[in-house]
C-alpha cells in the first residue's frame, strides 16, 4: 500500500492525501479525519525515507564496538535497546574488530545523514582519532573505551578506583608480585586502571615492576601470558583488565600445572555468568553493562532532540562491583597456628 | 556538504550536477569528470534517504532476535555482519527479549520499507505466526528458531541428531534416568532435540518417562529444576537445550551438594568459552554460531538482489559438535577390576 494506492482508494489527488496526513491546515477537517480512517483501515504506513527527507530525521542512531560477542557488550546492546524501543528509534549495529581501519570506514560511511547521532567504544587499535574529532555536526556519546581529550559526553565506569580496589584485594591475601594485564595500552580503560594498580602498590610500599606490566593485543595473549608464568621469578597475583586475559590465565596455569590462588592469584574485570561457576570460581569486578549502554543512550537522546541545556553533563561515572570469590582466596594459616 | 552546496562549488545547476553524479546519458564526459572529482574533494555522499527513495533500496537489513547477551546470538551478530560489512550494508538490531507482543511490533514496524530484507529467530513466547505469514513481499530467512511449515529459507543445526547424539553420550556413560529440560515447548528448536532425545531411549530400549521433560519458560528455571532434584526418584542425567539451564544445573547442584558428574551427570548446547573451565568442565554441544550467521545472511542478499533462481534450497542445515568433558565422565570402574 502507498501514498498512490491510498490517494485512490480515497479518490482524491496524491497531494491533498499527503498534505492531509502531515495535518497541512490547507486540508479540511473532515478530509483528514476520512483519510486517516481510511489509512488505518488499509494498514497504510508512510514511507520512512520520504518521511525522512522531509523532517531531516532518520529516528535511527549507530551503536559502533569492537565486538558483539562479548559478555560487557553483549547487555550493552540490551541497555541500548530497551530506550531506543522506548523512543521509537532503530538500532545500527557495526563491528570494528578491533580495527581503526575499520572504524575510520564506519565513522565516514556515518557521516552522509542516515543516522542521528553515534554512540560508541574504541577499537583496541585506535591510536589516531582525527576522524572522531570531525564528527562536528553529528551528535556523539563515547562509552566504556573513550576518548579522553574530546569534549563529548563519555559514560564509564570507575577504572581508576576499580584499579585500585581489585589491586588492593591481591594485596591483601597475600599477594606481593603482581602483574597487570591488559590489552592494548591506548585504551582509556586500560590506561585507567593500570593508573589505579600503580597507586594501590605504592599506597602498600611495593616497588613497581615494569616487566609486570603486559601489554596482551591480538591472539598472542597466551604466549605473553606463558612466557610471563614460566618465568622463575612469575607473578603471585594476576589482575587481568579484561575477561579475555583471565580465561588465558586459566588456560595456561592448567597448562603449566600452576595452581589458583595456591600459586598464583587471579582476579579481572568480567561480566561472565558462569565466573562462580569456574574451577577454581572467578573473583570479578562487574560493570553495569546494561546500565552503561542505558545511561549513555539516553544522553544520546537528549543530545538529538536538543533538549541539551547550557549545563551537560560531560561525564557519567557508574560504579563496578568487586565481587571476591575463591580465585583469590588467602592461604589459610589457621592450622599452622592451632597445631599442637 | 550537500548537493547545493556541491552545485555552487562547480559553478553548475542542482539538476546538472545531480545527473552527472547518476551518470545521465545528458551530461558530456567532461563535466562528469569534473563533479566526480569535486565530490571527491568535498567529501560529498548522497544522501541515503534521497538515494533510497530513487533506488527503492534501503541497503539495510534487520535482525530480529530475542537477546543481544547471549552466547548464542552474539557470535551469530558477528557473522551477519561480516557478510553485511563485505556488501556495503547496513545491520540494523531489534530484540524481542523472548515477548511475541514486542515481535509483532517490529515486525509490523518494518513492514513500511525501512529495511530490504529480515533475518529472524523466533522468541520462546511466539504460539502464533500470522505476523510472519502476512510478509509476503518481504525477503526473509529464519536462522535456529524456525517456523517449520513456512515456506522460506531456514538455517538451523542438526538439531535431531545433535539430541540423539547427546542422548546417547549420557546413556553410554551409565545414565539410565534422563532429563530433558528446554525452554517454551513451542520453539522448534526445543522439538526436535526432544525428538532426538525421545529416538535415543527407545533405540536403547529405555521407557520413556514424561515427568522428566521439562519446560522452563522465564524465571523459574531454578525452581523447576530444584524441585526435578530433589525427588527421591531424581534423574542421574541431564540434557539441557540450552546454556542457561545447564548453569542452574550447576548452581542448584552446588545447592543440594549433588556431585557432577558423580551424582548426576551435565551436558547442554552451548557457546560458552568458559565451558572447559568449569567446575566440572562441562560437556557441550557446540553449533557453528558465526557460520550460521554468515550463512543465513548470504541467503538474505540472495533473496534481496533477486538472485533467487527457480531452485532455492529451503533448509540449510549446519552440524554441531559434541565435546565431551568431565561433566558425563562415566565412573571409573578400573579399580574394581584389577584389584587384588
Amino acid at each position: 500500500m502507498n501514498l498512490k494506492q491510498l490517494a485512490k482508494e480515497l479518490n482524491l489527488s496524491i497531494s491533498t492525501v499527503s498534505k492531509a496526513l502531515r495535518d497541512s491546515h490547507e486540508i479540511s477537517i473532515a478530509t483528514k479525519s476520512a483519510v486517516l480512517s481510511k489509512a488505518k483501515e488499509l494498514n497504510y504506513q508512510v514511507n520512512p525515507f520520504a518521511s525522512s527527507l522531509r523532517k531531516q530525521k532518520s529516528k535511527t542512531i549507530a551503536v559502533v564496538i569492537p565486538d558483539a560477542a562479548n559478555d560487557f557488550f553483549g547487555p550493552v546492546i540490551n541497555g541500548i535497546e530497551s530506550v531506543a524501543q522506548e523512543k521509537g528509534y532503530h538500532v545500527l549495529i557495526y563491528l570494528t574488530h578491533e580495527e581503526m581501519k575499520k572504524e575510520i570506514a564506519i565513522i565516514k560511511l556515518l557521516q552522509n545523514g542516515r543516522v542521528d547521532g553515534i554512540m560508541m567504544s574504541l577499537s583496541e587499535q585506535t591510536t589516531n582519532t582525527s576522524h572522531l574529532e570531525e564528527l562536528t555536526e553529528m551528535p556523539l556519546v563515547f562509552f566504556d573505551r573513550v576518548v579522553e581529550h574530546m569534549t563529548v559526553p563519555k559514560v564509564t565506569t570507575d577504572d581508576f578506583n576499580s584499579g585500585v580496589n581489585a589491586t588492593k584485594h591481591l594485596i591483601q591475601n597475600g599477594c606481593k608480585r603482581i602483574a597487570f594485564l591488559s590489552i592494548s595500552p591506548n585504551l582509556s580503560i586500560s590506561n585507567k586502571r593500570m593508573k589505579g594498580y600503580q597507586e594501590a602498590l605504592k599506597a602498600h610500599n611495593i616497588e613497581p615492576d615494569s616487566s609486570l606490566i603486559m601489554s596482551c593485543s591480538g591472539e598472542d595473549d597466551k604466549i605473553i601470558i606463558r612466557r610471563l608464568l614460566k618465568k622463575k621469578n612469575r607473578p603471585d597475583g594476576i589482575f587481568a583488565s579484561v575477561e579475555k586475559l583471565a580465561i588465558s590465565t586459566y588456560e595456561i596455569c592448567q597448562e603449566l600445572k600452576l595452581k589458583i590462588p595456591q600459586d598464583i592469584k587471579v582476579i579481572c574485570f568480567s561480566n561472565s555468568q558462569t565466573a562462580a561457576l569456574l574451577n577454581p570460581s572467578l573473583t570479578t569486578i562487574v560493570q553495569p553493562a546494561f546500565e552503561i549502554g542505558r545511561e549513555a543512550a539516553t544522553i544520546l537522546f537528549k543530545l538529538v532532540e536538543k533538549k541539551r541545556h547550557h549545563f551537560m553533563l560531560e561525564r557519567t561515572v557508574l560504579n563496578s562491583t568487586l565481587i571476591a570469590r575463591d580465585s583469590t582466596k588467602a592461604r589459610r594459616v589457621g592450622k599452622i597456628k592451632h597445631s599442637k
